[in-house]
Parts: C-alpha cells; sequence; structure tokens
C-alpha cells in the first residue's frame, strides 16, 4: 500500500476477493468478515451500548503532550491522564487510496465506521463508489438508539462516515439530507445530533431543521435549550460551521462533554441500548493549523468527554466505549531545534487562542493590548521582540499572517514543533474500556474497530467483497 | 515534571522518600519496590531467561514506517512486521533532570536498567550521585549468565546503564574499567560483550581486551571469528567506536542479529538462565542526523535481531522478551510539508548512507559518480538540480554539508519530515513475549521496565528510597 501509489490503479474487483486474511495486521476489508465473526464466541449479550470516540489528529504526540501539561507540578511524578489507563494499543490508519498513502479523516473514519478501506474523502463508500453498512446502522437495526456528537460541523467527515454516505466529504448539505432522508426500519436513523454546521441544515434550497421538527426532534441552538430539553430525538447546531474551540467559547457553547452527557442521558432511555459517536474534531484542525494552544485546548475538551463516557460505561456495566484518533496531523513534536524541553507553561498562559486573538487584531484592535489582554504577562512575559513580530504581521491586514505570528511565539516559547500543515502517517493510540474491550487490544488496524463493533452488536456482516 | 525544570533545583532527600505510589503512571523510582513485589504472587519459577532489547530513538514513527517500507507490494494489506505482533502498550519516558525534561539516553536507560528517573546523563546512578542496583547484576547474583550487545561502543549510555555505574555517559573508559573490575559474587559481571569501542578497551593507559583474555574470556575482532569462537565468555569488539550502519557494513562486520544470537549461545549454557541486554544504537544516531535512509536500514537491522530473540524464546518457553525505545529522535513525521503520502523507494533505492557517500566524495570522489554508484537509478533516479546541490555542497569541503545535501534528496524525495536534531518527549510502544508478558502491558512507565524484570527474577529490592 505505501508504494507507487501515484502510478497505482485501483486494482480490478477480481482482485480484491482473493487476497488472503492470515497474518495480516487487522485483517482485510475486502474479505468477508462473517467467517472471523463466526469464529468468535457470541457471547456480546453483557454488550448493550457502544462508544466510540475519535479524537480526529490525536497522535501520540498529542496524548503525551497533553499529559505533561496537565502534570501537577507539586509531584515528581507525571500524573497519568484518563486515557492513559486505557491504553490497550494502537492502529494502522492507511487508506486504500489511488494517490496518496497518508489518510485523511473520511477514509479512516470509513475504516472506523464500516470496516472497509477506502479512498481519501469517501464517506461510507467504497473504492467503486457502493455503499457501506455502518455500525450506526447496524446498530439501528438492531433496534438500538443511535446519536452523533462533535465539535465540528456534524456533518463533517468523521461523524457523516458514521451516519451518511457520500462519494465526497464535501457534500456536507448531501450528508446533511442523509441524516434525515435515509430511513432504518421506517425511522430517521440517528436519534442524537449534536455539534457545528447550522448552514448545512438551513439552506435555501431546503430547511432540514423544520424537516426535524416536524418529525418530532427538539431543535436547540444554545447551552442552556440543550441541557433543558427532555425530548428523546434532538438536532443541536450549536454555530453555523464548526464550534469556537474550547477556550473562546462563550456560555452559549456547550461543552464536548456536556453534548456527550446530553447524548447519554436520551440515548440511554432506549432499552434496547445505544451507539454514539463523538468526535473531538479540532485537535486535528489546531495541528493543521500548527497551534499548540488550540491544540492543547481541544485535547482538555476530547479528555472530559471521554471521561464522562468512562463514567457513565463504569454506572452502566454493560457500556463498551472505545477511543482513538483517525490519524495525526501536523508532524508535531514534542522538542523542537536541538532543545531538550517542553514548556506547557507557554501554553497555559493563553487565555484564547492564535485564532481568536488574530481575529480581534484584523478587526482592528491594538496588537500589544490584545496580546496582552488575552496572554497572562504573569507566566508568559513577551518580548518587545515577540510583540513586533505580530505588530509586522498585522501591517499585512491579514488574519493569517497575524495568526501565525502569534501560533510562532508559543512555539518558540514551548519548543514545539512542527513537519506540515497535513497529515502523518504513523500509527495511534487504542483505548478501550468495558466488555469486550481486550477484543481491541496490540496491534491492530483502523479497520478493526468497525469490524469489532459489528461483532459486538452481534450484526453478522459481509463485509464487501467486490 | 514537565514544568519549570529550568527554575526546579533537586528536591530534598526528605521529600524524595514521601511521594505516594498509587495512582501513578508506572509508579515512582524512589518508592520502595518492595511492596510492590510483595504483593505479586511470585510464580516466576516458569522464567528462567529474560532479554531485553531497545531501540534507541525508536519511536512510533520509525516502527510504522519500517512496516511501510518492508510491505509487500503484491498484496493490498500492509504485512505486519515482528514488533506488531508483540505490541502490548507504551510508555512514558521523561527523565528527572533539573535541566531538561525530554530524556537522554543514559537516563532512559537508567530508569529502564535500575527503576529509578535520574538526571540526563547519568549512568546507573541517581541524582545524588549514588550508585543504583541493575537487573543485570541481580540477575548476575542470581547466578544467571550475563550479556550486552549493541552497535555502539559497547561502552555507550544504553549497554553502559546496565552493566556499570559513571556520573556521566562520556566516560567511556571508566565504563569499559567498570565492566571488568566489578565483581559479584567473586566473577567479573558480564559474560558477553559484543559491539564497538574497541577505543575504549585498548588505551595507552590500560589494555581491557588483554586482561578479559587473561581471565578466561575469547577476544573478537571480525564476524567470522565471532562465529566459530567456542568459549562461553566472550568480548567481541568490531570497531573503534560504533559499527557501520547495516547498509554499510563489510563481510567483517556481524549483524545485530548475528550477535544476539552469539549471545544467546553463549548465555543458554548456563543452566541458571541468563539475562541480555540488545541495542539497536543507531536508530537514534540516524535520526539526529535526520537521516531516513541510515534510521531505516537499522530499523531492520534491529528487527532481525527482535525476530531472533522472539524465535529463541519460542523454542525455549522460559523466556521472557521485552522491547521497546528510550525515547524518539528527530521529530520524525511520516509525510512533510502538506503532503499525504510517504515513499519507501527513494529509500529502498539507497545501497549507502548518505554519511557513507559524503566520506568518500570528501575524500575526492566524483559527486555524480558516487551518487549513482550508490543509488538505484531505475528507482531514485537522480535530477540535474539534485545532483547540483551536492556539487555545491562538496565545494566545502565538509562532510556534513555533503552529507546534509544527500539526507536532503531522500527526505525531500520520500516526503520524510523532521524537527530537531535532538531526542523527542512522546511516548515510546512497548513489546513483550513469553511469561509474565502481561506485565508490560498498557500505559507505564519506563521505571516499571526494570521493577518487572527485578520481579521476574524474583529479586527483592528496595530501589533507593533516599
Amino acid at each position: 500500500m505505501f508504494k507507487k501509489t501515484l502510478k497505482k490503479k485501483l486494482l480490478p474487483v477480481a482482485v480484491l476477493s482473493t487476497v488472503a486474511f492470515s497474518g495480516l495486521i487487522g485483517g482485510f476489508s475486502h474479505v468477508s468478515a462473517e467467517d472471523s465473526v463466526n469464529k468468535k464466541a457470541k457471547n456480546n449479550g453483557e454488550i448493550k451500548n457502544v462508544i466510540v470516540l475519535i479524537g480526529d489528529g490525536m497522535g501520540v504526540s498529542y496524548t503525551s503532550a497533553h499529559r505533561y501539561l496537565k502534570d501537577d507540578p507539586s509531584t515528581k511524578v507525571v500524573e497519568s491522564t484518563t486515557f492513559d489507563q486505557y491504553l490497550v494499543g494502537q492502529q494502522t490508519t492507511y487508506p486504500e487510496d489511488p494517490e496518496q498513502n497518508v489518510t485523511d479523516s473520511a477514509s479512516a473514519a470509513t475504516a472506523m465506521s464500516a470496516g472497509i478501506k477506502t479512498y481519501n474523502s469517501a464517506i461510507a463508500v467504497d473504492n467503486d463508489g457502493s455503499e457501506a453498512k455502518t455500525v450506526l446502522e447496524a446498530a439501528r437495526e438492531k433496534g438500538k438508539a443511535t446519536g452523533l456528537v462533535a465539535t465540528s460541523e456534524i456533518t463533517h467527515a468523521t461523524p457523516a462516515s458514521f451516519g451518511s454516505h457520500d462519494h465526497s466529504r464535501k457534500n456536507m448539505n448531501s450528508i446533511a439530507d442523509d441524516y434525515f432522508d435515509e430511513m432504518v426500519n421506517g425511522q430517521h436513523k440517528i436519534d442524537v445530533l449534536l455539534g457545528g454546521g447550522k448552514s448545512n441544515f438551513e439552506r435555501k434550497d431546503r430547511n432540514l431543521t423544520e424537516e426535524f421538527k416536524k418529525a418530532g426532534y427538539s431543535y436547540v441552538e444554545n447551552r442552556e435549550d440543550m441541557l433543558k430539553d427532555k425530548n428523546g430525538k434532538v438536532l443541536g447546531l450549536f454555530a453555523d460551521g464548526g464550534l469556537p474551540k474550547k477556550i473562546d467559547r462563550t456560555e452559549e457553547v456547550p461543552s464536548l462533554k456536556e453534548m456527550t452527557n446530553t447524548a447519554l442521558s436520551k440515548l440511554n432511555k432506549d432499552k434496547d441500548g445505544f451507539f454514539l459517536m463523538v468526535e473531538g474534531s479540532q485537535v486535528d484542525w489546531a495541528g493543521h493549523d500548527n497551534d499548540i494552544v488550540g491544540a492543547m485546548s481541544e485535547m482538555d475538551d476530547f479528555e472530559q468527554a471521554y471521561k464522562a463516557a468512562i463514567e457513565f460505561a463504569k454506572k452502566d456495566k454493560h457500556t463498551l466505549v472505545v477511543a482513538t484518533a483517525d490519524h495525526s496531523t501536523g508532524g508535531y513534536s514534542i522538542g523542537a531545534d536541538g532543545i531538550y524541553n517542553w514548556f506547557s507553561e507557554p501554553i497555559k498562559a493563553a487565555k484564547r487562542t492564535p485564532d481568536f486573538m488574530a481575529q480581534e487584531i484584523a478587526d482592528g484592535a491594538g496588537v500589544e493590548a490584545t496580546l496582552k489582554k488575552y496572554i497572562d504577562q504573569n507566566i508568559l512575559a513577551l518580548t518587545e521582540k515577540e510583540i513586533q513580530s505580530v505588530e509586522d504581521a498585522a501591517k499585512t491586514k491579514k488574519v493569517l499572517d497575524i495568526d501565525n505570528a502569534i501560533e510562532n511565539i508559543f512555539n518558540k516559547r514551548s519548543h514545539t514543533g512542527w513537519t506540515t500543515g497535513g497529515h502523518t502517517g504513523e500509527d495511534v493510540p487504542v483505548y478501550a474500556f468495558g466488555p469486550s474491550s481486550e477484543k481491541f487490544a496490540g496491534q491492530i488496524d483502523n479497520t478493526e474497530i468497525a469490524k469489532n463493533v459489528f461483532d459486538v452488536l452481534d450484526y453478522d456482516i459481509k463485509i464487501q467483497d467486490k
């Protein structure tokens, strides 16, 4: 796979079906999963609920840095995070794309939702364009409640790959349509949708929020309304696009933990159990931006949601919780430029993301005043040179330039390194808790997330053998 | 720990002993291990031998890239490596250093050999300078045979931290002295020493090779002599400094696998079993150099040695094999500069490392002829511009400049990113096979490698509680 992909053509259908299964990392998507399912004991009656949490872009540098940032300085050890307690292994993330061998979020999410390798940008469709059954749909067919929660648009690549099918992640309007139009057993297939992306639901050609309401869903647009809503079915859209990052949020915007707990309280009413996917979407976005402040903000947001899921599962005792990343982003390194230190204080000094500060400056706020307003000068005292670097960037009037100049201060002060504005191909950590968590242990492939979930749902699926 | 280390002073002795044990990642070095040992069932009679393998600098980007490089292009899946089959988790690597919070190899190796956190550069000594018992010494006290194998000088930081004690890794002569002078139960403490570093043994002030020979050791200096030697005790030094990297080696120099198998065949004669540490030393050196060709050469060398250890253990059935890294190096990323591809072909085109080619050019060989001699032009056809970049560097006559220019070609062609010439602080993978391998599973701290080995050796140790 990781080879001359630029020259590689899609293999003819016949070839795909003849690939051997044994001895491979995580098996292979185009081989029948039925055999493997049949070999496993069908003793999953104990599992009623499945929660899959995906930290988009959350490679091992992010989970490690998050731990060091959260460390209690009054002790000589580094305390473990909630993630650490449930680490079971890691997974490979490579796509099956004719042009690229480092995955995007759509291909990786499709691997985890449908158990198939596909091309970058594919939303639960195979390389030949055919739709692939997702674990959310399988849970629905089994009569379970279902939910999607994200801090991106709820129609963004990761949630979309669990709840819709499209040849391109770009078609976020069509994906929103799918959420309403695609029925399972005569019902809309998703009970709880919480995240951003209002603009994909309220459009000139169609107003999906109205359609959802007519179909019996609550529609909420702020934290307070979400928290007091009692309906079992809810569409919550808290921003036109993605939500603000945790440290930039106002009272109006719920945290990922609050959305997760809201989803759990609603879905848990279904006596048949539920399937929930929760995405910490913007770890990745911060990584693309090479923004360590934003990345750590979103890691914190995601860990809190993960903790909520674990707490639910511990009480419930019939819930499997799996958490992982789809890939890593940015080539982020803890330490850079030959320095054997990574400092978290400069990051903790930030009260807003560089994006937030840059926007205020681009909108006319003074550079020095803005920086000193949002960066704790007792922790990170800015030098004249640092302030000047942002002043210089502000002359361009471009938000991006100002943003980059501010990010550069945090990167240099913390000794954070980056190699790319894109994704990287290393394996990512896998965490699992609850019954059947052992299925996810060791070195696995991302397709095994879906295969194992189909398995614990006792859902016999012949993964597309085309 | 990961905080204002520049301001942090060493804590007074009294404080160290009061740190709580429970709820921390991997526990803590300065807390008595006796309690933890006593709590565990002493049912390790099944373990006779322990092999610890350390891939120096082998972070998750290296293990992932190695897999992608080895992938069979005729299948659509990526085949697993020998490592993949035994992944059990990952470990934290942070040191306890007043100035740095990213570890060096000495501090990390001391954590793994003695179970203590210490300062960077410390060779099995604590922050107050006192010597810390190592698992090799514990095994020797238990009557077992012992061995150290490395591709660096055998006196380099990692092996040194298992077989000697010094306040600084720089004192490689003193470390060589320790290997001979420090006795356990009236015996020299290491039976098999295989690696580089002849210059640290044959010195003006002392000729240790002669002393070892007089003490009944064989002394071998090349592959052939090593392979035919029948003695149970051997000192093998195959280079003045570090060994050439795998793809640069001549017939005279053994592979890490051959040294490992030699060590195993000798140590296995001891009816009481053995302890062996094997280091793939130069994954790290290539990482420091930002040399992807060298890194992959050494990953291959290390995997072959690991495979030999696993094969031995599978036959033996009483051997625990643990493999891990001490830290990652270079901020290496699979993909760079926004490109969603990492190509292994350019790396496979290299028949020698950039260092090797650069040295030949610096010694007077023609640039284009040298490059085309050692880089397969059918796989990586060099452009005029690439050749010119090396021609330009050659004008400086400096090996380093020429080396960097050649490395740059491979980095650009493969889309390999780097952020530093130093180490990075993310967690590293842990692999374990054999009885008690479950002790190493999940998220652990590097000190737990030693603590677990002391435990499986049934060695009651009160790890320095000063």
